[in-house]
């Protein structure tokens, strides 16, 4: 165990992406013929400590892989992008995190998601790392692993006073509301506003409430991101909530834009934890929106030294 | 280049199978959640040569696997199965050839083959080995790689008076007519036989009508493979073919089957080459109804030893 001190710590998934490309889907009982097939990183809870980590903070990931080539690829990616791995875990009781991805020529996708041991990660392991949780700025969460890790985990953090960022994805309808009380900062996009509040969140007024329902729920600060327009931010005890509007770019590749801007803003609130939310959001959609305009997931993700100076 | 002569040389495909199961199928745009994934080994070239090297012959592959972990296990693979490993190339320029195959809770699966390396086997390969090609006893092709280099294989074997299977999947409506003209044996299931031929093949009367058809193209012989139904085997000159039953047996999982019939084939062939062609087919059938007895494709085949010793 390290006794280093981190800037951020995730306790999240890796997933093998294995994405073939082909002219449609297939259906049941059929066979059909892609034109590629690639494998890639991806699970959110790694993908948003990477682009943490490439901004230049220093990073851990608490996770579990499966004890194969995936697992060890993974952990060979984390050390390659300088996320420290002495808190990866490794399992023969489970394959590594997979997610089967086809995407057709219209660009849609059909995926299925394998958690495998990801969902094995638990108390034990929480334990365990407790001295490097105690010791950093900022903890982010996901829900791509079993949820009572990711809530004990959170609470751990606020047992400690590190800033917590919870990001409630792939979101449930039902979740747990403590996780609202042990979030300083509740950041979901808008679906997952939508599901978790029950209401339509179309654009940036519906956004608002949506906003407002999820603050009253117990969170320090909210954050609902939107793609091309941005997001909103509401802090507690305010009871109106901020637009910051998005840059203007061309999409190539959205995928892993929400885990861009979490890691993002998890540097922000480790780096610079006096500014405030709104500009963190602000700089947070400015990192997104580099990472839309590559193809790919972390292959997307820009570098420090990709990025104008004046977001650092 | 070894100098070796073997028995039963396979000119085709590599897959690595990457198996997700999961309660139903995902459409287009949805991400859903299965309870288990695994890689396999597959590709029918390869799943043939092994289930033949299994009962005992020596084997060649000849293949193309990407430069990468996938291509590297195949290898090892082949290697654990006592197949000789000298013919097969890898490439930078594709990725190994890799199946994604989705399995819902009824059973159904749904596939995307990216052939990748397999397409780029070429002439220049072939001419390469052509020395093995000439001192094996049998070669074996299907059409999982470039249709050209399977066709000149054949070719090239004929040539040099080396008995050829040709099993003709997956299937095509438009078949060229020079694979008949090379095939001693020219093997293909029920809906292989129906798609080269115009004519359902459902039954055992209407598989005999097939195998004239087929057999008046030119091939040396026919064999219609019809699941838990046998086979019909039809020689020239004959003009009546024999129905050959299958074992009783109770399935369990009935995929590569074809394939374990059609190693074994190429076993007998080698090995018993005076045997009439009805009695290999017989052998081979009872091999194949091991195979759908056990899970998976290479890890359901039998070895020698767990077969009774009549067949030999």
């Amino acid at each position: 165990m390290t006794e280093d001190a981190f800037d951020v710590v995730v306790v999240g998934s890796c997933m093998t992406d294995l994405v073939s490309q082909a002219p449609r889907l297939p259906k049941a009982g059929e066979t059909i013929h892609g034109h590629k097939f690639f494998i890639g990183f991806g699970g959110k809870g790694a993908n948003q400590c990477i682009q943490a980590a490439r901004l230049g903070v220093k990073t851990a990931m608490i996770c579990k892989v499966g004890k194969d080539f995936f697992g060890d690829n993974y952990i060979q990616n984390f050390k390659d992008n300088d996320v420290h791995t002495g808190f990866v875990r490794q399992t023969s009781e489970a394959a590594t995190g997979a997610a089967s991805i086809t995407v057709n020529d219209a660009g849609e996708n059909a995926i299925v998601i394998v958690a495998g041991a990801n969902m094995l990660l638990g108390k034990d392991e929480l334990q365990e790392v407790l001295p490097a949780i105690r010791k950093t700025k900022v903890l982010v969460c996901q829900l791509e692993i079993n949820a009572q890790t990711s809530l004990q985990a959170l609470q751990m953090a606020r047992d400690n006073k590190v800033k917590t960022i919870f990001n409630p994805a792939p979101a449930v309808p039902d979740l747990d509301y403590n996780f609202y009380r042990v979030s300083d900062v509740f950041c979901c996009n808008e679906s997952e506003a939508e599901l978790l509040t029950g209401c339509p969140v179309n654009n940036v007024d519906e956004a608002h409430r949506a906003a407002q329902e999820l603050l009253r729920r117990g969170c320090g600060a909210v954050i609902i991101t939107l793609g091309p327009q941005g997001c909103v931010v509401l802090k507690a005890p305010e009871s109106t909530s901020t637009h910051v509007p998005g840059t203007a770019v061309t999409a190539v590749d959205t995928t892993g834009a929400g885990d861009s801007f979490i890691g993002a803003l998890a540097f922000y609130m480790a780096n610079h934890s006096s500014m405030p939310l709104e500009e963190m959001a602000r700089r947070a959609n400015q990192v997104a929106a580099v990472s839309v305009q590559g193809v790919g997931t972390q292959t997307s993700f820009p570098f420090k030294r990709d990025l104008p100076a004046k977001l650092f």
